[in-house]
Formats: structure tokens, C-alpha cells, sequence
């Protein structure tokens, strides 16, 4: 990766140089001269890694709600304030809070053997523990079709596929449903417990969690376990033998009440259009198994050290720069919908939004949803941001991260940074999500891409406002 | 893969043609055919696959001395029954049994984050819950120097470093003396318990296990844990931060007692002379956290497929081909030290010996310590099989795998084919020992180079014998 940052350094000089003469209104020449020093600085800086580093290592894993979230909080604030952030807050909100208690799950026939899994987030404990035999299905589909009660003391597994790796994360959402929902045909079956194959792309003895999606307002009333990819392909191959299969199981995951959850938030005051926010972010809670360095340290990491380093130019852009280190994401992004209820009434002030939320691999496309002006200029931010080896990519397409939702569904225009993906579900919600993954100069490559767009975009005489 | 598959099975029939005319006097052309002929049909052929599937899925895991290494040697019979051997029997033996148990581990302070690690073999049980600061060591030498009972009421922590990966396993041994002996440098400085970095090259979320070293004829006293890589990495960044650390352990490993276990051997009678044994093998145990896929269920398969390859040849050997799947391998060589105790009086009739161990990645070198004439032999061996991408090594070099090593103390002859080990301590003992790490086109490569090597071996009139 050393040759990648030579490389790109390169580039971006070289196209610079080229341009130069050429440079489209949109943009100034000293803007696009700016951009390309960020982009310079971004390449060769350290920040992002310690960032990452501080975050993973000082405070480790930070559930949503949890005590470490907290210190999560407090680390946020003072690192806005060491980076000259001219603003920095916690927007405080409550939320129930489900804790992972203990597990124990084993294959008890044809002969003991343990398994790697974990509970999905909002599963019910065991009462006791369970031993039962296991009903096969080959995926969600065919559980669907199970009759009502017809599943009485089973311990239903839903198989299903490893995940194809893809660039763009193709396949998650519809292999997500059996993680998502197969509980409800599960419980409507009347059986004592789910396990599903994990969600990822990767063979690994790592079970991946998650979320739980609830049922009108219900949450699941049955212990629901994801095992690993490798453990899945065992019961498979026993099944396919014809074994009979049990599984003995222990789970102590609940809910545990109401609990202080919060966002943070770092702002670059603009010079001139101080109340126009651009907004961009990461999520500062992360799952529990891992320390979520991957998901979303990284994100964290880059949003705030490309937003530092436009901190240290001469002036401010024109318009405010605003990091939202949003809590309580995995669990139902809560922090989200609670900044965009919390700002409900200035929200047509946040004339783009954007999160970093899908690791930390080199960013290959700049996609917008925006208006045909804003749209124009995007398309020049693409050009500048080439040597990156950044592509235009689609200028309709609603998205901006998954904290962005509530906002954009409130028309918050958006644009989005997409990441390389093939990697990321190998590492998603799993054990294995810790620092040594990300790699430190595709890292800086994706600071160098939203200090240099962000910048560029705050400040902008172009209107925003859709 | 399905092109190396091609590749070898040209490469083989051309170079038969090639040489012959100019084939040695040490092997005839009918032989070199035949042989030829063995490699091809193991190329295409699935058996190696389908023994390590069965083995890992219908019996899992193997620990020494457990129920289910008994399991395993009814199916090494059966096995060895509906392959063709002429003959199949357990010779059993007498072992210390020592039981992981369950185990707990968490960082407490700075904050409390669990722990990725297992106990490694032979350690003692902790009494009841430990909680105690961490006394860290960059490595074994630093610990090497601590006076006696300095470390009262510590948990000490060797760290250490990642294994750099190699073709050969450079490294392994000398990165294991934590693991083998960091406890008795513990103990001796009066800690209440040791924790060392695996000795493992993946930076993966897993323990690696393995056994410790006896002092004299003493277990540790103390409970002795392995954690993963990066688990080892977050506890030095912590230290270097000069960050306290503090550790909750709970572990209930132990010794149990006396069980027995066994060594399966299954017989290819030779046609000429039936009492000079060429003897091949794996061991059937494995560790208990994965399903020993690579270690050694890769050797199984590969020495009992290559066997049953030259099974069923029209004709029988000259000599015996013997197969013994070890027992109790990972627990100190017990099958191995059984084996050559019970075959004491016939040892000097074990005219050559080699086990596969070593995973299940292409072999690369075919290495030997035999007599003069027998080393001409194997020169000619390596040349045949020259077209599976395998050279020639060193003519006297003492080894032929772990099992041989208590019969090769005792004169008996070896060659050893060297798979790539290059991501072999990446597995090596974790969870994730598990089948879906084995291509069936490198097995099948294996299978190749011991079917040809084995039956050249045991069809020639070259005297074997020191
Ligand atoms: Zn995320
Ligand atoms: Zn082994």
C-alpha cells in the first residue's frame, strides 16, 4: 500500500497541474487548489489511524447504551476539542437496552460438539436450558411455509448461503431476512428456539450478530442464536447424511430497561453561512463481540480527521462542517432518529448529509442525490477526486448511510462516499472486527476523498437546498 | 485449482513418455508406468476428499483419550475394512486424560472486555475466580529473568510475536517455547496464573492451543491461557499506554485420570516381502476446539487414500504398506511412543516410515535419510514425481514427521514429503481447523505424491534397510 499512497500523490499533483487552465465555474481554481492539498495532507497523514487506534484500544468494544458507550462520548468530546472543533455537544436520548448475557450452544447428537455462535440482538433469554431436536430448513423460504404450531419443541435452524463477496454488498439485505425476521415464523411454529447461519462472506469460525427486526412492536419471546458459517456447513453435511440432530442451548440475552444513550457533535462554524450544515458522521457504538474498528471506528476516524484537517486551513469554509458521532446505531439506529426528531425544525438547514459506515477499504464511487446544480458540481468534486481512483456514480441515488435515513426521508439531500466492500461482511458484527483490519493507507485515501469533497461542498456558492 | 489439476495431469503423461527410454536401473519402466498411472488416477480422484469429509463431519472433534477418538478408530477399521486392506487392527494404550473444560477470560481494567483464549494443555484449573493485575513481558527472556517469587499474586502476560509465515514453519518452534515452557518461569516467580500470545501466524480473533512441556516429571500447577493475536496486540497497546491492566479468569481444565486410546493399522500385505513394513500415517486425534480438518485429518486422508490407490493394483507391493492412523498425537505423541514400545522387537523390520502432518497445502519437497543406495532410489523417485511441482531436498535429514519420531530415534529409515506450510500456523489448533480450509485439488496433489513414492518405495529391490 506504500505504492498506492507514492502513487496517488502522484496523480494528484499531476491532475492538478493539468486542470489547471481548464477549471469549470463551479468550482474556483483556488478551491480546487485547496481540495488538492487536502487530498496531499489527507495521503500523508497519521491522524485517521490514531484516531481509530485511541477509539478500538482507550475505550474497546461500546454497546449502545452501555457504560463504555459513554466513555465513548466523553473520548469524542475531548478529541473534537484537541482537533479545534469550534463547537462540540452531547445530545443525550434514552433507549432500551438489550445486553448479550452469557451463551452456551452444542450439537448434542449425533455427538457432543460445541458450536460458535451468539445471541441476535433482542433475542429472549432460555428460561432454563434447552435440549431439543432440530428441524432443518434449507432457507427462510421454506420455514415461511410452515403451518402454525407445527414446530412445537424443536429448535428450528434456518440454513441459507455464505454471502458472495461484492464491491457493493449485494445479497446482504435479502440474506439479512432470515437474521431479521426468521424469528417470527420460528415463534409462530410454536419452536423453543432459533439458530440461523450467520450473514457473512467469510468461512470462519466467527458467528456474526445483529439486529433483530420486531414484529409490529413485538420483540422476539425466543432465544435466537447465530452460529458461524463453518458450523453451518456441518449441520448441513449431517443433515444431508440423514443424522438426527440436537442441540442443547443456554442463553442469558434480555432486555434490560431504559438506559442514557447520546450523539456527539463537532462543528466548523461556517464563515459565511453558518446556519447551513453539512453534515457527515460515523456511528460511535459498535457491537460487543468485536471493537469495532470495522464497524465503525473507521468511520468515525475518517469523518473527523478529514473535518480536522479543513479545521487547519487558513479560514473556514463558507458554510458550518458538522460531525455527528451517532449512538446507538446497531441497535435500531436510534441515535439517528433521535437527532433527526432532536432537530426536526431546522432540519431543512442540513442542505447535505453523509455517513462513512462500510469499513475502511479504499472508496471507489461518489454517488448524490441532489439538485440538478448541486448535481453539476458533484460531477466536477468526481473529477478532482479521479486520482483517488474515484468514479461518478449514479446522481438519483437516495442513500447517504444508514444514520442518514431518518433525516433524508425528510428530505435532507445526500451524497455517499461508497467504500470497496468485498471485505467488510467478512469482519461485520463479528469477534473478529478489531483494529489490525484496517489498512492505514486505505485509510487515508478515504480522509483524502471527504476532506477534499467536503470541503469543496461547505464551500460552495452553489445552492443545496433541494 | 481445476487448473492445476490439468496442468499436473499433462504434465505427468509427457514426462513418462520423455524419460522412457532412459529410465534407470533402480526403478523398471513397468514401475515408473505404474506409478505414473497412480498419480494420475489421484489426481482425478476424489477419495482423499471424501475421508476427510466423513471423518470431520460423522466424528468432529478427537481429543486424545476422549469418547470420541474412540469413535474414530471403529470408523479407521471400517475404513480401512471397505478400502481393500488385508488387514485391520486397534492396538490400544494407556494415557494421563486432560479435560479443557470451560473458561472465562476478561480484561477488567482498564475497562472490561472479553477475551478470545483457551487453556492450553496440561494446565491446572484456576480454584475459583481469579481477578489480578497483569504483570506484562515483551517475551519469554524477559520473563527467563525474574527472580523466584517476584510475581506473587500476579497474572503474568507474555506477549511475544506473530508468526511470520513460512513455507517451512521457520519460527515455530522457538516462538513455541512460551507456550511450552513460559510456565514454568511463571510459576516459579509464584504468579497465580500465566497468560501467553498464541503462537499462531493468522491475526485472526482465535486461541491457539497445544501442549505444554513437563518439568521433569511435574504438570503446571498454575492455569496457563492462550490468547488470540489480536487480542495479545490490544493487551500491549494498553501496556504501552502505560494503562494498568487487571484480568478475571475462571478456567476448569484438568487432569481426569487414566484412559485408553489406540492405534489403527491397517496392512497392504506385501506379495514378495511380507515382513519389511513401509510404513505411512497420520494421527487420528485432534484438538477439541476445531474438527482437525488440516491437523490431521488432511494426513489420514492423504496416506490412506494413497494406500488405497495401490490397493487396487493387480498386484500387491513387494512389501507391506502399512498404515497407522497415531492416537493421542497432540497430547505428547502417546500413540507414537506406544507404537514403537509395542513394536520394539520388530522395529529393525520398519525399513522406512514418514507421516503426513503438516496440513494439507501442495507438497514441494521430497527430503530423506536412508542409506546410500536408497537415496539413489529416492533421487529417482523425486524425478517422477517431478510433474506435481516437487523437488528434491536434503538426502539426510533426520525427521519424517512427529509420530516417526520415537521409531526414528530407534534406526528406523524416513523421507518426508513437505507440504507448504505457508498457512498452516494460521489454523494450526483454533476453531477454525475445519474442513472447508482444505482444497481438494492440493489433497488430491498429496495423494499423488505419496500413491507414487510409496509403491515405488515398497516395489523395489533396492535394500532399505540402515
Ligand atoms: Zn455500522
Ligand atoms: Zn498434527
Amino acid at each position: 500500500m506504500q505504492q498506492l499512497k507514492r502513487l496517488t500523490i502522484g496523480a494528484v499533483l499531476s491532475i492538478f497541474s493539468a486542470q489547471l487552465l481548464a477549471a469549470p465555474a463551479l468550482i474556483t481554481n483556488e478551491q480546487k487548489q485547496t481540495a488538492t492539498q487536502l487530498m496531499q495532507t489527507a495521503l500523508k497523514s497519521d491522524l485517521g489511524m490514531e484516531i481509530v487506534t485511541s477509539l478500538t484500544t482507550e475505550i474497546g468494544p461500546r454497546l449502545g447504551g452501555s457504560e463504555a458507550e459513554k466513555r465513548a462520548r466523553d473520548w469524542g468530546l475531548k478529541l473534537g476539542e484537541s482537533l479545534g472543533f469550534d463547537k462540540t455537544q452531547v445530545e443525550e436520548f434514552t433507549m432500551p437496552f438489550w445486553d448479550r448475557g452469557h451463551l452456551h450452544i452444542s450439537l448434542t447428537s449425533p455427538y457432543q460438539q460445541e458450536l460458535y455462535g451468539t445471541a441476535l440482538g433482542g433475542a429472549a433469554p432460555t428460561k432454563k436450558s434447552i435440549n431439543a431436536d432440530v428441524e432443518y430448513f434449507r432457507d427462510i423460504h421454506a420455514l415461511a411455509e410452515i403451518k402454525d404450531n407445527s414446530l412445537k419443541g424443536k429448535i428450528v435452524f434456518i440454513d441459507g448461503d455464505m454471502m458472495v463477496k461484492s464491491q457493493t454488498g449485494a445479497g446482504y439485505g435479502q440474506a439479512n431476512q432470515r437474521r431479521r425476521i426468521g424469528w417470527q415464523h420460528a415463534q409462530r411454529g410454536g419452536a423453543s428456539a432459533l439458530v440461523v447461519r450467520s450473514v457473512g462472506s467469510d468461512s470462519h469460525r466467527f458467528p456474526h450478530s445483529g439486529m433483530m427486526s420486531k414484529d409490529g412492536e413485538k420483540w422476539a419471546e425466543i432465544p435466537v442464536i447465530a452460529i458461524s458459517n463453518p458450523d453451518a456447513d456441518h449441520l448441513r453435511r449431517l443433515h444431508n447424511l440423514g443424522k438426527p440432530l440436537s442441540i442443547s442451548l443456554h442463553s442469558e440475552s434480555k432486555w434490560k430497561g431504559e438506559v442514557s444513550s447520546g450523539n456527539v457533535i463537532l462543528d466548523l462554524i461556517g464563515s459565511e453561512k453558518p446556519d447551513e450544515i453539512v453534515l457527515i458522521g460515523g456511528h460511535l457504538d459498535s457491537w460487543d463481540l468485536g471493537t469495532g474498528a470495522v464497524d465503525d471506528g473507521a468511520g468515525i476516524a475518517i469523518t473527523t480527521a478529514a473535518a480536522a484537517l479543513i479545521a487547519k486551513l487558513p479560514k473556514r469554509p463558507k458554510r458550518t462542517i458538522r460531525v455527528v458521532m451517532f449512538g446507538a446505531e446497531e441497535v435500531g439506529l436510534l441515535g439517528a432518529f433521535a437527532y433527526a426528531k432532536q432537530h426536526e425544525a431546522n432540519l431543512n438547514n442540513h442542505v447535505l448529509a453523509t455517513e462513512s459506515d462500510f469499513g475502511a477499504q479504499t472508496i471507489w464511487q461518489l454517488e448524490s442525490n441532489l439538485n440538478p446544480q448541486a448535481t453539476l458540481l458533484i460531477d466536477e468534486i468526481a473529477k478532482i477526486l479521479s486520482p483517488l481512483g474515484i468514479v461518478r456514480g449514479g446522481a438519483d441515488v437516495p442513500g447517504g448511510g444508514p444514520d442518514i435515513i431518518p433525516m433524508a426521508a425528510k428530505g435532507v439531500p445526500t451524497i455517499r462516499l461508497n467504500q470497496n466492500g468485498r471485505d467488510y461482511f467478512d469482519l461485520h458484527h463479528t469477534p473478529d472486527d478489531t483494529l489490525d483490519k484496517i489498512d492505514p493507507d486505505e485509510l487515508a485515501q478515504n480522509i483524502a476523498a471527504y476532506a477534499a469533497s467536503i470541503y469543496l461542498i461547505a464551500d460552495s456558492d452553489v445552492e443545496l437546498k433541494p
